[in-house]
Parts: C-alpha cells; structure tokens; sequence
C-alpha cells in the first residue's frame, strides 16, 4: 500500500548552491571513463561472470578503448583473484591500461591485493567505506568521528603499505553511499584521506563521490560535485570522479550535469549493468557527446558485436529501447517519422551533406555498424507510405510513382493490421510482386511487335484471352499508345487519366528496366501495374496489360465480349452452313 | 564507422540563459500526468494494440488515476475512431476524465474527429505541426514564415469549427520538434497560435513542447523551457505541458528539470514505451516524487499486475533494471549490500521508525505490493552472511547464531559458485536441513532419560550407534551438561568451546522449538547441528547429536571405539568361558 507520508528527502544541500556549471551547455571534452563491469556490474548478475567470460569481456573492453577496468576484489574470493593473476601471466594488460582494485582497509587483505597485482605496471588501489548518516546510524553504529577514522586508518595503511612494498600503485578513495551523506561531513572525510595520502602532481589520487543510491534530483548532486570540486584539498592533484547508479532514472544526467560540475572522470558500465537499476551507462554519456561532435574516446562501430559479447557473458539483455543500443531506438513505425526520414536521407544525399542532421535519428546508425534497411524505416498498421516506400527503394530498387505508393501502403498495411503483425522487407516485397508484377489475368501477354509508319505507330499484340489466343491490333502516337489503344478499344475501357514511370532496377548492360503503369478508368478509380524486363518497352506493356488486369470488373467485361463475339462467330459460322 | 566530424550540436539556445529554476531542489507538487500510452505508446509497438487491449490498457489507466489520456487519432483509421466510440459508448469515460485526440489541420479531418468526440464530456484536441530548423529544410521546404502560417491556419481552423459545432473543447498544441527549433521562433509560433486562441482562465489551452528528439542536456532544456514560460503569451491561461522522449538517455531529467523550470504538465507512457528510445516514463517520474514525499496522484500499488496488464498488451517487457518496475531493482546480491538492508530492516522494526531510510532501498518495496522474499535478497556466490542469514530468517523464521551464519554462507556460496546459478530461498533451506538438521550418523538417538538429583542432572542415552544400540550414561550440572558428557567421554571427545542457542519456530501452543549447537573441538574447528521438536530439550539433545555427527574424523573415531570395546567385550566372554 502506497502512503507518501514515509517519505521525505533523503539527501543533503551542500551549505550553498552553486549553479555556475550550469551556464555551461555541455562539456568541452571526454572524462576518463573508468568500466566497472566486472566489478559492480559482475555482482549484480543473477549469475556472475566465470574467469573464461570475464577474460573474453576484458578484452572486448581494452579493444573498445577503456583505460582503467576495475577487475574485481582479487582478495575477497578465489575467483577474482584467479582473474588478475591469469590477465598478468598471460599478459593481457597493455601499457596504457590500468587496473583498478577494490580492498577493504585491513593489513592482510591489502598485502593479499598485493600479491595479486605482483607484475602489473600500473594499478588503481580502491578504498572505501560507508559514510551514510543511514549506514552510520543503523549498521555501523558509529558517531561520524568514528566513520572518519575508519577512513583515515584506512588510507593510512594503505599507504604504509604501498610505500613498503616500494609500488606506485595510485590511490583512490570513495564516501561510500555520499548521497545520503552530509556534503560538509563527506568533504571532511575526503580531506582528511588526502591529508593522508598528499597526493602529488605524478601520482594523483582519485576521490570518487558516488551516487550509491540516487536520491535528489540531478542538478542537487551536481551542486554537491561543485561544492566538494571547490573544496578538497590537493585539488590539482586529485582526479574527481564520479560513480553514479541509476535509482531515479537520471545516471547519465547525474553524469552529466556533475561533469559540468567539475568531475573529470566517470565509473559506468556498459548498457548500465549494475546493482539493481545499474551503474550509470557509458555507452549513452559517450555518445551523447559523441552526437555533439565530441570524440568519446571509445570505439562502438561494431554495436551489434558489442551487444552479443555483453548479452552472451552477463546473460542481460539489453533492451529493446535503450539508447543508441537497442533494437528499436533507431526504428520508426509512424508514417509521418518515416516520411521525414526518408525526405531527410534524399536531401542528405542530394547536397552531400557533411554534418548530419536527419530528422529524428540523433546520430547515424551506420557510425554503430547498423543498417537503416533492419533497423530505421519498420512497418506495421500504423506505418505510412514514406516509409513503405523507402524500404522499398532502399532494399529492391523499386522507385514507386507517388500515388502508387499510396495505393501500396495502404495494401501493406491493410495486411499488417489483419495480420497483427510487423511486415519484414521480404513480406512487403512479396505483397508488390503478388499484387502489381506482371499480372496474367484475364489478358497474359504471349508477343507483341511494333512498327511506326511515318509519325504514327502500329502495335500487333498476342494474348492469351480466358485461354484463348487472342491478336489485336491498334495505332497511336508512340508504342504504348498503339499498345493502350489496341487493347482499350477492342474492350471498351476508357482511361481518363494515365501515370507513367519507369526506371532501371539494376546496374550494367544487362540491366533490367521497371515500369509501372497507374490507369484511372470508371468512377475515377486507379489500377496499378508492374513490368520489369531487360527491354524498357516489353515492360512497360506488361506492367500496361497488368495494370488492366487490376481494374475492377475487368473480367466480366471480358467475358462479356467474348460471348458477344462467340456469338458473333457462331452468326458467321451459321450463315457460313447456310451459305454452303 | 565512427566519425565525430559529421557531428555538431542540433540544438539551439535560448537568447538567455535562465538558470533560476536550479535554486529549487525538488518540485513542491505533481504536475498533471497525460498518458500517451494510447497514441505516442501505441505507434511504437511492433504490432499495435487491437481494440480489446485498448480498451483494457486504457481502463487500468483510468483505474491508476490519470485524469488525461490521449486516446488516439480518431479520423486517421478506422481502429483508432472505433476505439474511441466504443469509449463513449460503453461509458467509460468518467466526469473528470479528459479524453485528448490528436488531428491535423484540415476541414474534414477535424470535422471526423468531432463525430468521433460526440458525445464526450471533456476533451483536448491537439494540433501540431514540426517547427525545426532540419524538417523546415528537408522535409517541408518551407520558410519560418510558411511555417508559423500552417500553425495559425490550422488554430484557426480549429477554434472555427469547434464554435461552429457548439463545444468546449480545450486546445492543445504542440510545436513538433521544439528541440531542434530556434526558441525565439517557437515562441512566435506559440504565440501566434494562442493570438488565434485567446485562451480564458476557464478554457485553457495546453502549449506543449516536445523534445520530440533529445538533443541537448536537461538544464539546456529546462532554459528553454524557462524562455518559453516567460515569454509566452496569455501566460496565467496557458498549461505548460512538457513531452520529452529519451534519445539521451535523461527523458525523466528533462521532465523533472522542466517541471522547475516552469511547466506544469507532463505527456508521457507508462514505463518509457513510446517512438525509439521511448517517451518518459511517468512511473519513474511519479515515483521519484513519492520517494520524496510528494503525492504523486497515481496508484502504483500493485505493480506486479500493472506490469502484467502493460506486457501482455504491449508485447514489449519491463527490463529488469527499470527503476521501481524491473524485477532486479530491490534486488541485493552483494554481501554488504545485504548486511546492510538486514540491519536497517531489523533497525526500522525495532525503533519503529515511521520515515523510510532503510540503505539501499530508495522506497519500500511492499509499497508497490513486491515482496522483501523474492525481490530484495537474492544469493549468488558474491552474497554474503547477512543476505543469507536474513532470507532464512524472513522466509523459514531460521536464526542462527551469528558464526553458524559465516559457516552456512559458505556452503551455501560455494554452492551457487559451482552449480553457477542463482539460488532461491527454497534452495538455501534445503541445504541447511540436509547439513545441519537432525545428522543420524554415527550416533542417531533412540530415546533418552534425565533426572535430577539434588543440584546434579543425570541422564540416560539410548542411541543406534553403526546399527547397533548402545546406552550411555553420563551427568552434569544442567540437562545438556549431562547428555554431553555422556557421549562426550564415552567417545573421547573433547569440546572447547559451545555455542547454543534455540527459539520457538511456530507460534501457539503446539509450536516447536529450533535448537542450535556449535561445538569447537580439535584444532579449533565448529562442528555445527540444529533440531527441532516440539519439546526443547529433545530438540537441543538432537542438536548437540547432530553437531557431534559434523565433526571429522568421529566416525573414524566411533569406528575404533567400536572396536576396541568388541575386543573388550570377546576378551570378558573368552574370560567367562575359562571360568566355567
């Protein structure tokens, strides 16, 4: 039962609200993105990562051009420790990457994180604890004083440690759950670590503030980035980074925004995996500034690639609507969308457009190695005829005369609706061919010849009638007139209006032409036909024949004249009995 | 391929940049929610919803308290006109529901939709057309000018018939593609329009501003949603309606940051459905507002079937990490994450705290109508003792003494680890019934006796021993002192150390009783067993068997005390016989 009065605010204002980063539209250049997929997002599986799936994962995240992975906790269980060890001895960490890992602050679990690390060039030693007013007060039991010496001690054994060891391992250090901690407290414990640590110009220290659990709005936790950007200690040598989750629906705001803030660096995962809404997606804030003209410094050309390896080692799916990545982010179904799309392709085109501006496709899927044919233009009941139409040239090269796509998409979707479902570019295709290529009832085209005598031509044309071989004859202006006079005055059809178009379906010299005839006869009606053939005029007077084979009634007219002229025929042949 | 070149940002910005909205951290209340689910939602399916689903959709909407619905495009196809008389006609439109159509511009397209609208108490009709600087150019090919004269023919158009035609209804319009239009143009269009309107205070009209395509960062959007608030004309008449779709990823951002900004009204779907990336998603929204205390207005309190109605008509899913809706986000598999929930659950109950602030969980799950059991602790190989200990404690009233928790995470993670799967509750008390309760070898207890004599408890045990019966006898200064030392000298064992602890397991007066014994014996080791029993001390006795039966090496042990005493008992007969 919902009861809104349990609730109320569960964070903190710093003491005064900055909102200078907010006079900045959007960030001049990309964080450090730090992956913690297989870390925070490995714990959060129904079933975590084996050492097989994580080394496979690893390196589809080194190729994709992350510079700090976060490969686990090698103290805390076998299996992660297992993992660092095989990345150092088969030697899988490229000089340009560094390790992250995480520890608690307790001797022989640092000393057994260094053993894991024995080999790697260049590591990020993670430290952290719970500052939470909640965690203090409920699991801790700890006064904030006491919270800070778990910290300090931490840090400073860590430190002594490392110096110890003779490693420069780097340092970073994160207010566990700092949403739900005071900003003047949390800054106290990060100041008092780096008292510790006195971070230097070569070897930086990392202060994280997480968005464990997000629980203010995006522009509050910015304001509190500002506020801790503006007063830590060894502010040049820090890296402020940011960790957010995604409980309200806003990481990728939260990273934003804090970035505008003053964090120089981001711990995400890929299509936001993580504890239970995710971590915060880096795929989405890379290629937002991506689509802004700002290199993210990460490689997604092969999205489709990408999305299998993730699917297939965390056993997620990523869903159909996630940005950039999902099956339909970049599909259109509404007839209005699709026309836009398809008019903004053409002009692209046309003007050879070199900044991309396409109407309601934020970037170009082909950049992500997808196809526009699978993936942009999708039909169904409520698709239009732009969008019929642009598959429809796009995957078979057949340029359809407006009013015929209109004819078209009504027939498609007509068939979606009655169907209840989706119509692929094949189904479609089928439909076009079914329904306007060469259609053979009740007139099928057996041969025809024409000459011109002078300006004017003379067209002989064979048909098959009903099955009865039929020859007729008719002269006009140009060959499809002679063809179209042959056939309409020996039936008694009138057109009133005639569309012509036809176009090369393939390249080369054996290409095959198509066209396409629209006929408006009795009550202003349109019938459509289609012919495709190598020789232009052989096809025009199939798709001519086929287009009269649509017409309604045209096969009672048929039969109509063919009694008459049966009857006729028989006169002849009585009066011919008679005769004798 | 990747190519940032091709990139710059789509959108504009305001003359000014208004950042006053940032000094408010939270809304003070919930704007007017309008679905789209039936329109916007609807158009974005793979196969669009027949006229029973929406009917059903549209009834649970109802039914959560939405007071505005966009139902369709009634004079755009048959389904969707039907779809909204069958509304009329059946009733099911309540008194303060406003039901919203969408229409074009155009005489008898408007004039379809008012037959549609007949007999509806309340309603919206929306009118729109793209303004954006890309559609002007590629799609319409059509000046600014040409442009704002669609708007103001299509208002006027609009506010004709509708005086014509005697209704009342209200007036909503939206410049498509707001996001990628110049704001000082939009608001010309706008105001345009509502120059045509002139909207009274008890007829408002609705200006809403799509991010049809998310272009820029939420603050940018929300500056420009400052500008237009500012400068609108008719401001105390108009609803600012908001309607942002998710290309980037911050959908709710730009509502929520919009709603500070000066809008009071947010168009969006349930759970994000909507063209591409999706609309917003107003669970999220609406939730965010609850977590905070602020009464959202809609009924979420039974998610479980919400998200069954939505799947099956939609044919999309909720994706797991979905905030408040997807099955993984109460979920907690990390060890810490689990201590920490365990003791701020125990923390609430114990202090009955009325103010939510358990770690972890932004609101409660039951709120919803989930379930701590299923949802929140969730044990894989990352889990640890809390999680565990607390799913058996919640689920199967199972509280082991802190240490007996350690050693049964173990078993229960090295489980999961090697069958590499989630284990369920039922799983885990399974394993803890086969390795803890009532052990039967060696020793397995047939009967036994005790009574007191003066401060000293003696006591009898019968137990099977390998098969055979064997009776031992043993005292101390309590019961379980007694029954110890009995088997404990019998067999040589000694114990350094014993923990014990019981409690009731079913309440009333048949309840059992669950016992508890760790035993530290050689080299330190715990050996741990429980029983059960409706009298405590035969389920301490079969606790303190079973613990002894975990240790290694007693049957080893047994065995050669077994043995040893047949060759007593052959040397005592061999004797007997010599006597005789």
């Amino acid at each position: 039962m919902m009861n809104v009065k349990k609730y109320k605010k569960g964070y903190y204002m710093p003491p005064y609200t900055d909102v200078s980063w907010a006079a900045k539209d959007c960030a001049e250049k990309a964080p450090t993105w730090c992956s913690v997929d297989l870390r925070d997002g490995n714990q959060a599986l129904i079933i975590p990562m084996n050492l097989t799936e994580k080394i496979e994962f690893y390196k589809k995240l080194v190729q994709m051009g992350f510079k700090e992975i976060e490969v686990g906790f090698p103290a805390a269980s076998e299996t992660e420790y297992e993992f660092l060890r095989t990345l150092v001895e088969k030697d899988l960490i490229p000089d340009d990457v560094t390790v992250q890992v995480l520890t608690q602050a307790r001797k022989h679990i640092i000393q057994r994180t260094f053993e894991a690390l024995e080999g790697v060039k260049n590591a990020i030693v993670h430290v952290y604890n719970s500052t939470s007013a909640a965690q203090r007060t409920q699991v801790f039991h700890k006064s904030k004083e006491e919270i800070k010496q778990i910290a300090v001690e931490g840090a400073a054994l860590l430190k002594e440690l490392t110096d110890r060891n003779g490693s420069k391992y780097r340092f970073e250090y994160s207010p566990e759950s700092f949403t739900g901690t005071e900003p003047e407290y949390a800054l106290e414990v990060c100041n008092a670590v780096l008292n510790v640590w006195k971070p230097a110009s070569d070897r930086k220290a990392i202060i994280n503030l997480p968005s464990t659990v997000q629980m203010s709005m995006p522009h509050v936790y910015a304001s509190q980035i500002a506020y801790m950007s503006q007063h830590l200690n060894y502010r040049d040598n820090i890296v402020l980074s940011l960790h957010p989750h995604n409980d309200r629906g806003c990481g990728v705001a939260d990273a934003e925004l804090g970035l505008l803030a003053g964090a120089e660096r981001i711990e995400g995962t890929l299509f936001g995996n993580g504890e239970r809404t995710g971590n915060v997606d880096i795929v989405t804030i890379a290629l937002n500034m991506y689509a802004m003209g700002i290199d993210p410094g990460l490689d997604f050309s092969n999205m489709p690639e990408l999305i299998e390896v993730y699917e297939r080692v965390t056993r997620m799916n990523v869903p159909p609507r996630q940005p950039y990545a999902g099956q339909l982010v970049f599909a259109a179904f509404s007839g209005s969308h699709q026309d836009a799309i398809a008019k903004g392709m053409k002009y692209h085109a046309d003007t050879c457009q070199k900044q991309w501006s396409v109407p309601y496709l934020l970037i170009d899927p082909e950049d992500l190695g997808r196809h526009y044919d699978a993936d942009v233009i999708r039909i169904n009941s409520q698709s239009g005829q732009g969008g019929v139409g642009y598959v429809m040239e796009q995957q078979y090269g057949v340029c359809m005369p407006k009013k015929m796509r209109e004819d078209f998409s009504y027939f498609v979707k007509e068939i979606s609706d009655h169907k209840h479902r989706e119509l692929k570019p094949e189904d479609m295709y089928h439909i076009f061919v079914q329904h306007y290529v060469n259609i053979i009832s009740p007139f099928q085209l057996e041969d025809f010849s024409l000459k011109k005598e002078e300006t004017k031509w003379y067209g002989q044309i064979v048909l098959m009638v009903n099955g009865k071989k039929t020859i007729l004859e008719g002269s006009g202006n140009g060959q499809l007139d002679a063809v179209s006079n042959a056939i309409c005055s020996t039936y008694g059809i009138h057109i009133y209006n005639l569309v012509y178009n036809e176009h090369d379906l393939d390249s080369g010299s054996n290409s095959r032409g198509m066209a396409y005839f629209g006929l408006t006869y009795d009550d202003r009606k349109t019938a459509w036909g289609v012919g495709v053939d190598t020789d232009i005029i052989t096809a025009s007077v199939i798709a001519f024949i086929s287009a009269v084979n649509q017409m309604e009634g045209i096969k009672e007219k048929v039969k109509f004249c063919q009694k008459r002229e049966a009857a006729y025929e028989k006169d002849i042949y009585k009066d011919g009995i008679a005769q004798h």
